[in-house]
This record gives C-alpha cells, sequence and structure tokens, in this order.
C-alpha cells in the first residue's frame, strides 16, 4: 500500500455523499469494511450499500472482523489496546492484497471529529500517504434537520462529550454546547429551565427523529423516545445542541 | 414560492457538492445566485459553475445585486439593515418568478456555521418553508488538508471567531480551539511558545496553502503568506485551529 483514502461518508444517508467521497471510492484498488461494529449498529451493510451505489456488484472490497474492546479494562487502556488491534486487521488485510496501492477506508461522518481512524492509521508501519475526504456530521444533520444555526450571531460554540457534560456541568463562558456522544440523559445535570434544547437520533436516515423545546418540556420527553428507540433498533446515535434560554 | 432550499456547497471546490445538494438543485425552479458579494471574493463565479456542472445551461438561475452593508454604521446595526435588504432583494426577484415553486440558494460552506442565510430567510413574508442541505465547512476542508482530528481523544473543542479571540483571548478550560472570520492575525494575542497551529486559506480550491507548527515557529510565516496571497487574489478566506502544546 502507497496511499491511505480516509472518506468520510455522512451520516447513514447515502445522499450525503460527496462528488470527492465518490472520486476517491472509484479510485480504490481495495476498500476495506469491518463486519462487525462495536454496537448492533449494522453500519457494514450501509458500507456496503454506498460502495454499491458508487461502483456497482465490481467493487474491491475485503471485509474483516472489527476486534471487540475488551470492556473489563480501564477505558483509556482498553481503547489504545483496542486501536492497536485494529491496526493489526488492517495490516493483516491489506497484506493479503499486495497488489492494492490505493486503499480506502469508509469513515461514518467526518474522519475529523470523534473518530479514531486517524489515530488507527497512525500505528500502521510503514505509514502509508494519507488522505482524508471530510463528509457530512451528525452535527451538521442535526443542525440542517430543526433548520437552525450552531453558532449565535458571531458566537462560539463548544463541542463537548455526554461523558465531560456529566462530569463537569455546563464549561464557563459558553452560551450554545453541543454534545456528542452521550450514552443517555448527561444534560439531565442541568438547570433544565435555563436551556433550550434540539436533539436529533438516526440524522440523516429514514428512521430520523427530532425534538426541539425548552429542556424542562422536553427532556421527559426525549429520555423515553431515546429508549424506546434504542429498544426497537437495537441501537441508537442521537446528538443535541443545547443553548442558555 | 412555497419552499426555500438552502443548499450548503461546501469550500471552493465542485467536488465537495454532496449528493443531496445536486439532487437538491436539479429540483429547483429558481436558483437565486447573488452578484456581487461585500468582498471581492468572486463566489458568483464559483456558483455558476456549480449550477452548470449540475444542470449545464438550462439551470433556472436568476442572479441578483447583492446589496452593501454600510461601514459607517455600528456593527450590529449594520447587519440588521443589510440583512434587512438582502431579505428585500430575495422576496423582489422570487417575486418576478411567480411560477417557481421550490427556490434554491447555494450556501458558501454549511448554513449552519457563521452564515447569515438562516436569518435572512427568516424575515421573509410570508414564511416559506424551509430546507437545509448541509454542505463541507471549512473547518473540515481544514482538518482533512492536514489530515488531523479537530479533538483529541474524548475532549471537547470550541469554535470562535477572531474578533473573540482578539477581544477576550483564550477562552477558559479549552484545549482545542477553531477560529474562524478573522480578518488577521488574531492569535498574535496569545504566548506564541505555548501553542500549535494548523492554518489554511483557499481550502478545497487549487490555491489553497497550508501551514502547521509551533505558532512562534510559523506565525510570522503565516502573516506574510497571508497578505501576499490577499494582494495577489484581492480577496482571502483562512481558517485555524490552536492547541495547547
Amino acid at each position: 500500500m502507497t496511499e491511505l483514502w480516509l472518506v468520510g461518508i455522512g451520516t447513514g444517508n447515502p445522499d450525503h455523499l460527496t462528488m470527492q467521497a465518490r472520486q476517491a471510492l472509484a479510485a480504490a484498488d481495495l476498500i476495506l469494511i469491518p463486519r462487525k461494529g462495536p454496537d448492533k449498529a449494522d453500519l457494514a451493510d450501509l458500507r456496503r450499500q454506498i460502495v454499491q451505489t458508487v461502483l456497482g456488484d465490481a467493487g474491491p472490497v475485503a471485509e474483516f472482523d472489527l476486534p471487540r474492546r475488551d470492556p473489563d479494562l480501564p477505558y483509556l487502556t482498553a481503547v489504545t489496546l483496542w486501536h492497536d488491534a485494529i491496526a493489526a486487521v488492517w495490516a493483516d488485510t491489506i497484506v493479503a492484497h499486495p497488489a492494492a496501492r490505493r486503499v480506502a477506508l469508509l469513515v461514518w461522518g467526518d474522519p475529523s471529529l470523534y473518530d479514531s481512524t486517524l489515530r488507527i492509521a497512525a500505528r500502521l508501519d510503514p505509514a502509508p500517504r494519507l488522505h482524508v475526504v471530510p463528509g457530512i456530521t451528525a452535527l451538521q444533520a442535526l443542525t440542517a434537520a430543526h433548520c437552525i444555526a450552531i453558532n449565535t450571531l458571531g458566537g462560539a460554540f463548544t463541542v463537548t462529550t455526554g461523558r465531560r457534560l456529566r462530569d463537569h456541568g455546563w464549561p464557563d463562558g459558553v452560551d450554545s454546547l453541543a454534545v456528542m456522544l452521550d450514552a443517555g440523559g448527561a444534560f439531565e445535570v442541568l438547570p433544565a429551565q435555563d436551556y433550550q434544547i434540539w436533539w436529533g437520533a438516526y440524522l440523516g436516515m429514514e428512521q430520523q427523529i427530532l425534538r426541539a423545546g425548552r429542556l424542562d418540556m422536553v427532556a421527559e420527553d426525549i429520555r423515553q423516545t431515546r429508549a424506546a428507540a434504542r429498544a426497537a433498533h437495537g441501537w441508537i446515535m442521537d446528538v443535541y445542541l443545547l443553548r442558555r434560554v
């Protein structure tokens, strides 16, 4: 391998694909698709569907089993070892296709935003020449679905994780806060009457769900809707934007 | 008009266009293109080129002269009146095409991020049904070009403006700060040896320029490169990411 292309594919709507992403996939000698994700989200199907849309059945796809993260280790240790294991599987899969000079990986959302693909790629030895193709993120799908801006006029905003909101509360000096990777309901640490929320799950997909309103008016609905949707689909991905009222 | 589609087109690379954006333009009865921007960036040409790529010469384009912002008024007053004036010109242009039910506007980057199109659209009366199609932002083009993530592992990040960085300095509790809309060199308020910068101008375009390094090592190069590029092209758009070393 001499080139590794990390291709952002958006959030589950195949129409999120950019022309640049299509060209990158069409030019790839090998497209790596993980067969089993860490959760039940069947993203492998979406990736196959995107490759088929762009390349038909002849796409040079190699599927591989994604290693599992050890749930018994401390978080950072588990993540580090997991990334090592994924890099090893990529390397094995690539070595099995010695003629492939241009290898592509489809990345959910955008490779720059809360995604580990760049960190895993940095473990490859010899180091390939990296290329990143940006893709539509869940935050953009959220603001588009609600027809809102993420920032107030000339204002700043912060993007954080559910874990950080839960552990550290609302960051000082911030008026707009986008929250990703929330395992559920981190907004409950806030005084709900002081915040507006725009929430979305399965953004860009057919099963997309949206809620918006003052947090004290909609928090319970979001909690129940989220739990029911997660039970129905077996998985959920959601993000939200909070703003001080 | 019954529907207004705000279509994110990315940052100057026509290949940033998503399939969804192509479909939205193809389905439009009328595509509004501003003829003169507030700066010398000839973005009208880019918009025409994109419409032509998608629709050929038959695109239902209506060009209009963008009003100018009054430089003598206080900033917020000037912006408010300017947005009023733009909404009025949109309304006039749309009224001149009474058969158009689906009207589209091409928005640089993504309509959610430091863009006024949603605020201007909110002034239309009667209110159209709004649709937003997300597009690749300059921040994504920046991180893709540098092959970096915008966040540290599990970390938060803040997006702000050059004006806010200059006026308020580095925000408390932040380790990654993306800066947009900087009229030039707001990073000079920082102790340069403590920060890493990833800078880019004309991101995604042919004339793209990138610089990265510890701020004290590259700040002067960025200042000079920026001034020279601005003089050569007559305009510049640049963004950057800063991280504490």
